[in-house]
């Protein structure tokens, strides 16, 4: 039995190498994600993002604890990624580990992986995807991604989530409202967590003014800033649009994660029933396809064109005697496999 | 006169119309780099990063001052380029603008650009190089280039910086700890600021562990996480490293300000010394031909590809039946130009 096929029978020690395998970018990862892609598809995706200090973390732990310990219908299967800019030397992302798993240890319906963003060698986004997609296959019901900081990384979350949270908390200093405009919109849902300190009437009302002032269109809701455009669509002309509801939670007391899931479920109801589900699925596998081909394309000139001629073209540039999109014409139409 | 030598004669105006050009990726943005090229690599490029609240924009526009207005010497050409995650309907662009504006209005060595990273449409790096390039080749002698957040965003930012600062605050809450693992990598000094407040000699105490214990490497300090192959190297073997120095800042008292610029100007004259600012001048470079090579050669490839072709790959990937790196082969190895 290969390893995918062990993933697959729900072995944890076979899932934990394949992801290893993944987030170093080696081959074997690459074989595994190319077994496993049939069985993709079905996980629910959830992104959650936010500035630091909101308490993600706490958050995340809570919602994976109510998925195990629902109060009616079967417990779900939960997977948790979390991208932390920590790196190996400091131990941020074992210590971040250890909090997370005190409420969930030994449950084997949840899995957890930490990732150090700098250890993804084949780039931040397509390690992360290549991840969800493995637990994706093992049968997790819900994947959580989730990312410390504001930016592109978080844009690059949304494109592979379902559905994304967006945290907030009440006081976290100047620069906080500069940053909700930005990730306002690839927010589906606006979590004020921390809601019992001061201020946190204050932050709903200001993010609630906000989604006023920005009348999200079709177009916003569907692509979040991506302008890809898709080859193959499916939503109903008439759906009826997403307005992102803010809910109040204080995750450290275990308040509102009730109805934060609830609002993840109704999110995912309207997805599915509107054909969103379908073309955030289809974005984000063209997406995956059209950087693969980019890569390879990149690959197989590199190997047409000699190492010399490369690095004369390069010396030109360097002394600024050759501007890179010259030099791109200069090495295409000289090259004999352009 | 065309308008890449109005930039290079020193017109604001035309300065800011490149800049927009560059920024909504239009054909006269590329003309104009193109133009523009050859009188680039003079400016120290100057990244500034850090989580929300730090205070950065306040350090920025001191620093910008400062050169302005040096105690010794002859006055810098300042530009900013201020990466906000913001967007059109806040203004939150406009307004940190205006905050910035306050000292340096209508200094005409001063020169402040803010971006909206949703507005970045050809890549949010790729735009960001594309204006430094611009502000280099107009004659600023330092380009300080502002972003807010932390993770992928600050790395590719420090891979366009000469210099990067990381700034830190005390007490910003749980999770600051896990970020400046992460930043310390990419740092080349890094900035206490708020520095009168309470906690402010935990957080000194703490970077300083962190850097003792993170024993640089050439590796790392050369590539600041970045795998790739450069082509042309120049660093002296016996080059010394350098090891980013702490520096307090109490930004809005102006305490400090000078402290830093001296660290700033330490920097610069320690990259020269070992060949590193030509290093990092190559790496960038390179990494801009290599992507623009990319682009092209896919862009060429789709135009030999049938769209039906196209679309019915799409399909098998999307119902799962192909996975992507097979579509890839099927596409690369059934069309004709590959």
């Amino acid at each position: 039995m290969n390893i995918a096929e062990q993933v697959l029978e729900g072995s944890r020690l076979a899932l934990s190498r394949v992801l290893t395998y993944i987030e170093n970018d080696q081959p074997e990862g690459r074989e595994a994600l190319k077994a496993l892609f049939p069985h993709t598809g079905k996980a629910h995706i959830v992104g959650v993002t936010g500035a630091p200090g909101t308490g993600k973390s706490s958050l995340v732990n809570r919602l994976a604890y109510y998925y195990r310990h629902p109060p009616e219908g079967e417990p779900k299967r939960v997977a948790v990624v979390a991208v932390d800019p920590s790196s190996p030397f400091t131990g941020g992302a074992i210590l971040g580990d250890r909090i997370r798993m005190r409420d969930l240890a030994g449950d084997p319906g949840v899995f957890i992986r930490s990732m150090a963003s700098r250890g993804a060698l084949g780039g931040l986004a397509r390690t992360t995807a290549g991840l969800v997609q493995a637990l994706d296959a093992a049968g997790f019901d819900i994947v959580f991604i989730e990312t410390v900081g504001a930016g592109q990384a978080e844009v690059d979350v949304a494109r592979l989530a379902h559905t994304t949270l967006v945290v907030e908390a009440p006081g976290l200093g100047d620069d906080v409202q500069a940053i909700k405009a930005g990730i306002l919109e690839i927010a589906d849902i606006l979590v004020v967590n921390k809601a019992d300190r001061p201020g946190a009437d204050a932050t709903v009302r200001a993010l609630t003014e906000m989604l006023k002032m920005a009348h999200p269109t079709q177009e916003t809701i569907m692509h979040h800033g991506q302008r890809m455009v898709i080859e193959v669509g499916a939503r109903r002309e008439d759906a009826p649009l997403w307005v992102p509801p803010v809910v109040r939670t204080v995750a450290v007391e275990n308040e509102g994660i009730d109805d934060l899931a609830q609002a993840i479920a109704r999110h995912r109801a309207h997805l599915q029933e509107t054909g969103e589900w379908q073309i955030r699925d289809r974005v984000r596998l063209q997406s995956e396809l059209e950087n693969l081909l980019r890569d390879t394309l990149m690959q197989r000139w590199r190997a047409t064109v000699s190492a010399d001629v490369y690095r004369a073209t390069l010396e030109q540039v360097f002394s600024r005697r050759l501007a890179p999109s010259d030099a791109v014409a200069q090495l295409l139409d000289g090259a004999p496999a352009a």
